[in-house]
């Protein structure tokens, strides 16, 4: 696969009449409004974000959409997942109507993966769809949010329990969004590009392996090539299982089984989503060795990878028994089993096994001794 | 056309990944428990209705699923198009949670229009879907809610200004459910066969002529040869535009651009849907013998049905200026200007006319003119 160097990269995502590209670069921001009148959009833009995200590129964007015609609103919605809730959707929806909002005009979700989940919601839902443009502002969620379609808000019952699937008309990655962005909001992108590569490129895989440390210091050609080829290796899955029926998207919950369940034990507080994953991915590698032929060679590339790359692997208190016991409330449970992605090789993982909790248990084990 | 008699007719939709037959029949709902094994249904099957059809058709549908192994469960919502709102729409949420339902499961919205639009968009949007059966059970939900995936809730600003699309598996039309419809709600829904009739189908208009009134008498040929050809014109027009994004489907809105203003000006109370829209049709008929060519025999026809029908076309007080106002706030404004689908002839419409407010005024004088 041909990784790119320090230019823009379109990756197109092929969904049928909902197909669209993601376009990553240095700087793309500036330009949002030249390419939504590309994209032949028009009309009303209301940007829904964050405070904080609004203080850094609002401007940028204001400007960008009125020099391109568009007349640009503003909304925030309080920053954190606590926020991507129905109440939040439903003042966005009050105040988009109260603009007049009509079926041709644009919802822009201009932040991380918060504000792109729920943006993307409320588009999808109000006047049964209008056009979405997806700003991922985050390292996670420039590979995670941009391809997938998936949308929606978190229930008291859990994450993500209200949503849908709806496709933006673009994504703009642009990687200079990601120079306010503490380190660990940074290891935590990291991980989903560390996982697409486990999944689904050695070539992604050993990019990250040989410059895991000029991501993190945000170095641009590294960047690019590692978002565009995590969307890449995405979209891929994507296309072949839109709506998450067939199974074939399964295989994107790699490291995510046992990464939910730590995160869902800490109460969503003491870990961040790509640490919990990280873990989660030594966790599934760990039993790919005893059920997959995973090669203990490729076991400790990925485990030594993890570790260098600085990410906490420490799970606390938490036992073995507690973290099987979440794992079986997990969205993914079929029929009441739950199923694993495992991998096989770095850049192949197979999902829907089932492991018997004493293999869990041995992979906590080990993930204990890691220091 | 071939009209079908006394038998089970299936109408199959074709949207690709997402196509489903509609079964129209005397009787079936008995039959739902093995229809949803047939469709490779399984698990539990949450029934979102309300009280009156419930008391009528609870028992019958609990014990045709319970026979065929599903697990059923009964919600229902108010009576009414005011429950049809966010607020319903998150007690479903709850209750379909508490019950720890899958994306396997199935919600079967049970009922007229109002439990169809929000089973359908709890169904849409609850786990990122999970399978909808409808089982229509007014006349105006058989012809009018079984084709085009459109789901949804109410906004304090309008109707339908939350929702989204979304297919069922199938829909059961069973034409013994309209045993107790009072006459008016008939009517409502013969109105919507008579727009079909006229946007797309002679030989539907001609059934209607000869035998609405067998028709409006429940006999079970009549019926099911008309709510089956309804539901296959309008499948052909939503075939070509499932979104309502290209066009197409602006045609099935025949009727109801004067129709939505009159509902709309009467607060949804004094007129049934079908009443406003039969109103709604001999208005654009007017237009279209100025503007299209369409021919007075022809017009003459479709006046003479309506009434003869029995549909009550007394506008009341509104005036002409009330009722224009009241259109330029619909849904379908494009670009701020109000689009009219107008007849060419009985059979075929045509849509995307902008017509003089000159013209309505007329028309809305020339329906004061009839009783």
């Amino acid at each position: 696969m041909a990784i790119s160097n320090d230019r823009t990269v379109e990756i197109p995502v092929d969904l049928g009449n909902c197909s669209y590209p993601i376009i990553v670069g240095h700087g793309l921001i500036d330009s949002i409004g030249r390419l939504m009148v590309k994209h032949s959009l028009e009309g009303k833009a209301a940007v829904i974000s964050n405070r904080t995200v609004v203080d850094l590129f609002g401007e940028k964007v204001e400007e960008s959409l009125r020099r391109s015609g568009f007349r640009s609103t503003f909304h925030t919605v309080g920053d954190g997942d606590e926020f991507k809730n129905l109440d939040c959707a439903r003042e966005l929806y009050d105040a988009l109507l109260d603009l007049k909002i009509e079926r041709g005009d644009t919802v822009i979700g201009l932040g991380g993966g918060v504000v792109g989940d729920i943006a993307g919601y409320v588009a999808a839902t109000l006047l049964r769809g209008i056009n979405f443009v997806q700003v991922p502002t985050t390292l996670l969620a420039q590979v995670d949010s941009s391809v997938g379609g998936k949308v929606g808000v978190n229930h008291e019952r859990g994450k993500n329990l209200i949503g849908t699937f709806y496709q933006p008309r673009f994504v703009l990655a642009d990687t200079t969004t990601l120079e306010s962005l503490p380190e660990n909001q940074m290891r935590s992108g990291l991980a989903e590009i560390i996982k697409c590569g486990c999944i689904g490129s050695t070539a992604l895989f050993q990019l990250v392996e040989t410059g895991y440390r000029e991501l993190l210091n945000l170095d641009n050609g590294i960047l690019t090539g590692a978002i565009s080829s995590s969307c890449r290796i995405k979209a891929e899955i994507v296309e072949m299982d839109e709506r998450d029926m067939t199974g074939e998207r399964a295989v994107l919950n790699f490291g995510h089984t046992v990464g939910h369940a730590i995160e869902s034990l800490s109460g969503y507080t003491d870990y961040l989503h790509g640490e919990a994953v990280a873990t989660g991915m030594i966790a599934a590698g760990y039993m790919g060795t005893e059920m997959t032929g995973f090669p203990q060679e490729d076991f400790d590339r990925l485990v030594t990878l993890i570790k260098a790359a600085g990410f906490q692997t420490d799970i606390g208190n938490f036992s073995a028994a507690d973290i099987i016991d979440r794992t079986y409330i997990d969205k993914k449970v079929t029929a009441g089993r739950v199923e694993y992605v495992l991998p096989e090789r770095i850049g192949y993982a197979v999902s829907g096994r089932k492991v018997p909790d004493e293999l869990v248990r041995n992979a906590i084990g080990f993930i204990r001794t890691l220091r």
